[in-house]
């Protein structure tokens, strides 16, 4: 059997007058797209337009529930409970499931957004809740989270399908969380490091750390900036790179 | 066959740390209820413990989207396109649905809110517009309007089921709109008089205007207020006048 | 003396993650800039950077405020009170005002935002609310309207210096309006007529209508739109022109 | 000189539609309020109305600044870097700050809110900001904090006056911290206690702590809390016995 992967990448997240990351542009090269909620970004307008051009080019639609904070674009980290995380992603999922059902088309997986993603990386309680919203809403659902972390075992525990995340341009720690950004390394600047980074954990399942050891990390789906300036050359090289290393790039589930 | 109507009431107003409404005590004397979507009131918990409780009483659930403006409850008119009417329609019934299929229920229909409502009762592109949104989500849904409205004939162009709402306490215009709220005599503040309107209503389909003619209006639902201090004596006389006068009160639709 | 007038542009109108207009490259050819208050745009953080670059600039600093309509940019009218209007106009000016003040500047101006400063300008009730808010939070103040509008004559009958404003790019009406923009002609694309029409309009006072009459105008300052691809060459063409024709390009006020 | 202790309390904290506080009640029992500023509670019509209502009662009237987050009653902690502290909190201040001119009268305090008074008690680098956000925008301005924090140091060390407020129905621990709410013993709910507790600080300084010693804590001033059902008995029977006491009720400054 072919090894196998999925793209995706965070669009959608215009909001109003204003335009922010090259969905258009990135779209052919991606396998599966997160579209933002309306709480850190995205408004009815953005989320109908994104889920249509998703569509047109058959890639996975997902929601992409963030914090109510949409000054701080959802990346500031919150106190809330896990039930408000719960009550906030149905609602989200919510939203964005009506826009794809007006279409015509299935809702296919949620993965939290920035700040939400990464307190869930961390927490049981707050993973548990956000597994359960998703689960509640729709069982089919894939529910994407960071590699190994709490999230995915989450979903695993409570019955979903997971998609276990990697990146390619940012550095692992020995315990295979991400190194901090605020530290040094914590990016990947070079584009052969990141697309070899990225091939070694699909096919083998191993990154080495930033500390220089090799850990496991189940690679499911690899992540892609839609919202840096080369994102759409970023996205064009990996894509090409891993199917030149025979890896077929295809949507997780059905 | 037995004559019946439905009784609906706007509730889930509640947001964050503010408490309005008198949801739980309104709750046993309705059969069908709408509840606010997050943005011209309730958030994300009060829609969960509100679908709950509507679910507890067997009453039905509506989604009761209004205008982006919380500050101003929904009631203040925005000059909106019909595009934008159907995108903020959409999210809002996505939003409310999943905390329905959340607990295992069915969203059974859809009323606009305040200002929106208003907006759809004399506009036919703002009607068409929610219409279509409501259609595309879920054509099973029920279309709530003012009776004889540009919202309801354009609900049941598009083929959706839709019940004509009708106004105990409020005057009606000889071409079967209500009396503006500027003018004396919009609110019928004798409940013996609002009793016997609605019961002619339910029974004749008939209402004397305040210039004194007998217009035809259907009523399939009558709407009462849950915001108001006698909210809760007004609808348990309502309920008890309509059920000895032989109307069964039964929730629109299957 | 001298003819000469004033050259105002809108900036400070990011938010968030989100960046509009070239407010650096803008602030040179300016002599007075409306900077949003928080909201139809802008946050805290681009009202401080704003005013900061501004008195870099030596550029007069006015507020900007605007309906409470971020997703719509300020551009959707709404039916608010004149109450409304006066509080919310009464808080944006403190919000920025508030910024100079941390800079040890002066908050000079005030023009309303989008579609405020639309239904201000035909309704004596919204202008005079405004004029009012203006005038109470601080008389020495100068208020930018529509060139003899309710607005800047709801100004002047309370005390208030005020800005006539006029368009180089627009076309008027008879009546002194300017042509809606569903209209053809109504915006003028040809560079060589829109700055002849503001110099005719600063030296005579005069401007051709779209009916073909002459009517008069006063043109205290000239609109400059910060949010468009061609905003920096019109600036320093109109500007460049302007000075030529002998026009000295000066603030309103002291 | 006689001892004397202001008396203050939190309210404008309603929001559109929804009444919160029994702010009308309150205010003849207190000395200074802290009148919330639209971004945890209020909005520029509640601003202007308990702006109106202080002034009639002579009572001295604070900014009262939150986190940007309504649905959470400005009650969640979130990280905000020191910058954004300082910018929120000078939005915030200016635009009570126009309502007070407006009526023309003074600005004369600010108590930063919920969780940020809480993240500024504990951090010196918020508390920075904070202050010196006061500061910028008004160095006469007497900055409110809890008893001994970071924020009332930060404070007097830019130069601000400082009011220590201290907590007549609240637990304090051995290092002058109130007692988390979790904890058991975190209210003091038998009305005799806290008196003597608010008498002892004010006349003495002193606290017993819930380990069982006593520590000092200046009091400037006594925190009554607004929005509880007994929140009107409470400040009357408190401002009752601290005149008996022979305690001045006055506010702090000039």
């Amino acid at each position: 059997m072919m090894v196998q992967v999925d793209l995706n990448c965070d669009l959608g997240e215009s909001f109003g007058a204003y335009r922010l990351g090259a969905d258009a542009e990135i779209m052919p090269y991606v396998t599966s797209v997160n579209i933002a909620c309306g709480y850190h970004a995205g408004d009815p307008s953005v989320m109908r337009q994104t889920v249509k051009l998703a569509l047109g080019h058959q890639v996975s639609v997902g929601a992409h529930p963030g914090l109510p904070d949409l000054v701080g674009f959802g990346r500031r980290t919150m106190t809330i409970t896990p039930q408000e995380a719960y009550e906030m992603v149905v609602y989200q999922i919510g939203a964005l499931w009506a826009f794809t059902r007006a279409e015509g088309a299935r809702l296919r997986h949620v993965k939290p957004h920035g700040a939400l993603y990464n307190m869930a990386s961390g927490s049981r309680p707050i993973s548990e809740a956000i597994a359960e919203a998703v689960y509640r809403v729709d069982p089919e659902l894939v529910l994407y989270g960071a590699s190994g972390s709490e999230l995915v075992q989450a979903g695993e525990r409570i019955g979903l399908r997971t998609a276990h995340e990697v990146f390619a341009d940012r550095s692992y720690e020995q315990d295979g969380t991400l190194t901090p950004r605020s530290e040094p390394g914590a990016v990947i600047h070079d584009r052969e490091a990141s697309v070899s980074q990225a091939i070694r954990l699909i096919k083998e399942g191993v990154v080495r750390t930033r500390q220089g050891g090799d850990i496991h990390l189940r690679a499911d789906t690899v992540c892609l900036h839609g919202d840096t300036p080369d994102a759409l050359a970023s996205a064009k090289e990996l894509r090409s790179r891993l199917e030149q290393a025979g890896i077929a790039l295809r949507r997780v589930g059905s």
